[in-house]
């Protein structure tokens, strides 16, 4: 941390005071605003210090966040605000900020230089600005939608919260540039679903899976830790869990999950390192099965009354392994760490096992996004095929959601699809982030019946990649993946696809123009075998392999995207990642999709509403008070 | 003909006067609307009798149409105006109208079911009504483009006029319905392009090519007659050729060409009759090389001063077919007619030939066009390589130019791209239609230099066809050319190009999912070899033939779109249909287009311009006079 030297101190002080004073006269105007009840539900540090705090609770009726945005140490004035991905460019801001003399709070926009301009229309609206001894509280509203087309869209996923602080005055608003402001970012699901929360059974007992004293490193890292479950310890229902964070390291503890490890190995190794570390024992790569998981902003994870999750037992491995991120921009140093997840279980089995089935894409090279590509979709299917041979007459339930791509992923969703029409949103993130994947509780269960159809649709952004990124489990290669979480459980352990390889290697024949006078319909990747032209002996590269000598132009682009759209594919419907249901599997054709699920369109406040706004009251433009 | 009952007469008569009383009071008071001289230069019959007869002119500088229509019959009103394809419906029209006591002129417009609506912006200003020997005769004016969204924009090429003939009065123009009435279309180039007539040669001869007392068929008919040259005729320049047609039969005759024949015949046998006819000499094929054509609306066709078009001498064929289209829909019965082209020849050479070229696609099926497209777009290149090998150091002029494609082209243009940048258009026509090829002037003369690229694209409604539609010399195949004509002549012929058709068997492979286990490189329409697998036995099916097996559907189209996007091409540079220009000319590169020339947006009169429009006092709406 560089500490300002005393006079700049000082003037920040003034400054702040000055901030507050005219807040707090301000305040006394603002008429029959009813602030909700606090504190508000819902809490993250925004800085990795802690220095700037959001609370903030969702009203579904009005349509509206109120914010509460606690500013410990107040300088000059502060920004926050939404953007697409994450920059304090081209972002949706509210701007409290002085000029020496005054301060003033307003709705604004920062472009694409990083230059702040005000909104036209002001759609943040200040209720209560205090201080408190902790700080300068500020209380604040914002419909979902506005309307103003230079204010962000609130829906449902993740939200890139941005803020910047101000360290010295400015003039006027337009003087304000993002550029050089210690500033951030966070990601969180602002849109928290309102359910109610199950009663919890009597004999409820907790177990602690947590961090043993880590001492958090000092830059981003991943930590492992492998703990497991009593000796003979019986089958259990995990009914609720949240997560254990230590007091203190709230800014640095990003995500948690618990993953169950497969019961291949009689004993593993225990291990408490970096996950990157040479000394992680290989055994762990089989620990992959998630069983909790936490991020940022979210709550204590609640199973549906009527459904646990099993763990323990003779049948499944006692190893769990404990994963945290630990988010560390700013390299502070010497904390020490004991995070973990509490899990809330019970010995009376409930009636039913909730399961986790994964859909989506098959991880194999065949699905790839070209380079350069800004939004390119990769879609995967659980086709009525599938639901049909392996669901239950009654269906299942679906609660809970957790979307993963690797590092180019951009959007993910899910879309349930029953006689050529689509029916509705299993769960949705158009602002999705690979570094924020938190199970998700839907805010509806969605009930999916044999037959039914399950579409996810990942788009990815491959603008700084130079080679096509294929499918694939390494880190650099992409997945497309909605776990899902519902019950009663199946034997349906996947129901994902992938396209037709023999079609892939037709396309790599049209648009590989060295291949002219070669022709191979054998592809390597997925084990199937192409028919070939008899007596024609093809160099045998890998799908990779061709990928990458692609020649990446319009035309090579627009057919593999065709070729995405359109070509049969292969489907995996299997109960484990072995073991498919009986039936022919591949050369399926698409679902056909008859009737296109309308978009919501946001709902604007009327001009009367807006009349009501007391922005007038904040002097914006630099008159005096 | 049907006579209306005495009755019926005498009400459309009484209509017909009120309408003319009623708009000679009316034209009194336009003021300051000083009307073109007349007669307007250009004229033609609307209907097949001739009923109702449209001189027009144009003024570049006004941008603006005046029109003159003759109402020899008037009943009880009519429709005049304009649409996309000839139809009545969604029209852009002006009405005149009786509800019995009053008449009416007004900006209208035909939805889709042919309701007429009043146009909120009332573009069409009538400068005078005037009862004449010969009928009513009404004069109006329309700015080529007027930013009414349910106004025809008017540009050059091909305009569909019109019309329909009211025969009863109506309460209320939007009671008027297009249905029922009696209507027609027809076709004109309406913006005439305005070149100062070159001075014709002192020693200027002329030669009649007509037809001989051809009774018109009673239904639409191509007229073929044959004629030819006077023994030992010598070299010559056609300097200017005119229509000679048939007094009466100004609605029948439809539009009129001249083809000289090559000589590899020594005699052809003399014919007149029917082009269908089977009786017609098998020797008249080798006929197609154009050396006159006229079509409605067209008058005399100059060269330009410095260039005639050769014909006569020994090294050239001493015959030439007439060809006449009648069209007669009514099936008018008894008409004699001896129309034909008085060609105007010089026997003192002018310094330049005249040369004919041909720009567009070969005549080949590779080019194609998927069946149930509503505007598919072909596109032949004659590429920087060839102009370069081909043209003078100083360029060509091309001075007019005739667009050809056969039954489902509906637009063609012909863009000059220079160093990757698109210079100018050539020739273009967004409303084409097979029924109407005539060869145009172009407003500006076109340079073209060796290096200089022509592109020419031809757009195809296909949506009533179930197979694709080839390319070839059939009426049910297709072409897309651009017939330019230019000075000097050089020897290049023909300057055209069609996709590598290797490339289209890749393509085959990729779609034809019936050929899963076959593949072929075989293609059997050019010639050309494709490198093969080796040991591989193709079944030789023709690229017909494997057009008709391919299942159309949106990746099928996509992906030939995108073929036909960026596949290398095959460039015909030719000094005839058969000798090339040497040099390599398969696989060539598309031309790469850096920079598009800007749409034309079309000026809006200001809204004092539409202030100054004197349409209140045509009292529309129902008021008494």
């Amino acid at each position: 941390m560089q500490v300002p030297s005393p006079s700049a101190r000082e003037a920040a002080s003034m400054y702040g005071t000055a901030v507050a004073v005219f807040l707090v006269l301000l305040v006394a105007v603002l008429q029959g605003l009813a602030p909700p009840e606090s504190p508000l539900p819902y809490r993250i540090p925004l800085d990795p210090k802690g220095d700037l705090e959001l609370s903030w609770d969702v009203s579904y009726t009005q349509k509206t966040i109120y914010f509460q945005l606690l500013v410990q140490e107040l300088k000059a004035g502060v920004l926050f605000g939404m953007s697409d991905r994450g920059e304090l460019e081209n972002a949706d801001l509210v701007v409290l900020w002085t000029d020496g003399d005054n301060a003033y709070f307003g709705d604004a926009w920062s472009d694409q230089r990083g230059q702040i301009h005000l909104d036209s229309q002001q759609d943040y609206q200040l209720l209560r600005a205090q201080r408190t001894p902790k700080g300068l509280c500020l209380l604040f509203k914002r419909p979902f939608g506005t309307c103003d087309p230079k204010d962000y869209f609130i829906e449902d996923g993740t939200v890139h919260l941005v803020y910047g602080v101000l360290e010295e005055p400015f003039g006027s608003l337009e003087a304000i540039n993002t550029s050089g402001l210690q500033k951030g970012l966070q990601r969180v699901q602002l849109l928290k679903p309102k359910i109610s929360i199950p009663a919890l059974p009597e004999d409820r007992r907790t177990m602690d899976i947590q961090a043993h004293n880590v001492l958090i490193p000092s830059k981003t890292t991943y930590w492992c830790h492998l703990t497991k479950l009593p000796q003979d310890f019986p089958r259990h229902h995990i009914v609720m869990y949240e997560p254990i964070i230590t007091k203190g390291n709230e800014a640095l503890v990003h995500h948690i999950e618990i993953f169950q490890c497969t019961n291949q190995f009689q004993n593993i190794t225990s291990f408490s390192g970096s996950c990157d570390s040479k000394e992680k024992p290989q055994e762990l790569k089989v620990c992959r099965h998630v069983l909790a998981a936490w991020a940022l902003g979210a709550r204590a994870f609640y199973y549906p009354e009527e459904a646990g999750l099993a763990f323990g037992g003779s049948n499944s491995s006692r190893f769990l392994l404990l994963e945290i991120h630990y988010h560390n921009p700013t390299n502070i140093r010497g904390r020490y760490d004991n995070s973990g997840i509490r899990l809330h279980y019970t010995a009376k089995l409930r009636h039913f096992n909730a399961g986790i089935m994964e859909l989506g894409l098959v991880y194999t090279p065949v699905m790839a996004i070209p380079p350069k590509e800004s939004a390119f979709v990769l879609t995967g299917y659980c086709t009525a095929k599938c639901t049909q041979a392996a669901l239950p007459p009654l269906g299942i339930r679906i609660f809970a959601s957790q979307l993963h791509t690797h590092l180019t992923g951009t959007k993910v969703v899910t879309m349930l699809v029953r006689d050529g029409q689509e029916i509705e949103i299993v769960n949705r993130d158009d602002h999705y982030s690979p570094n924020f994947q938190e199970i998700r509780m839907l805010k509806k269960t969605v009930y999916v019946y044999p037959g039914d159809v399950l579409i996810t649709s990942c788009t990815y952004n491959t603008e700084d990649k130079n080679e096509a990124t294929v499918g694939g489990l390494g880190t650099q290669e992409e997945m497309c993946v909605n776990y899902i979480h519902y019950y009663p459980q199946t034997q349906l352990e996947l129901c994902k696809s992938h396209i037709d390889p023999c079609f892939l290697q037709k396309y790599f024949h049209l648009v590989n123009r060295s291949n002219l006078g070669e022709y191979c319909t054998c592809p390597q990747a997925s084990g199937t075998t192409c028919p070939q032209a008899s007596g024609t002996t093809c160099p045998r590269a890998s799908v990779p392999e061709q990928f990458a000598s692609v020649p990446w132009n319009s035309f090579s682009r627009v057919v593999l995207k065709a070729l995405y759209d359109f070509i049969p594919v292969t489907v995996h419907c299997n109960k484990s990642s072995a073991v498919r249901f009986p039936g022919k599997w591949d050369l399926q054709p698409l679902p056909e999709i008859i009737s296109k699920l309308k978009e919501p369109t946001p709902r604007c406040p009327t001009s009367q509403d807006q009349s009501s706004s007391s922005l007038t009251v904040v002097n914006i433009g630099g008159g005096k008070v």
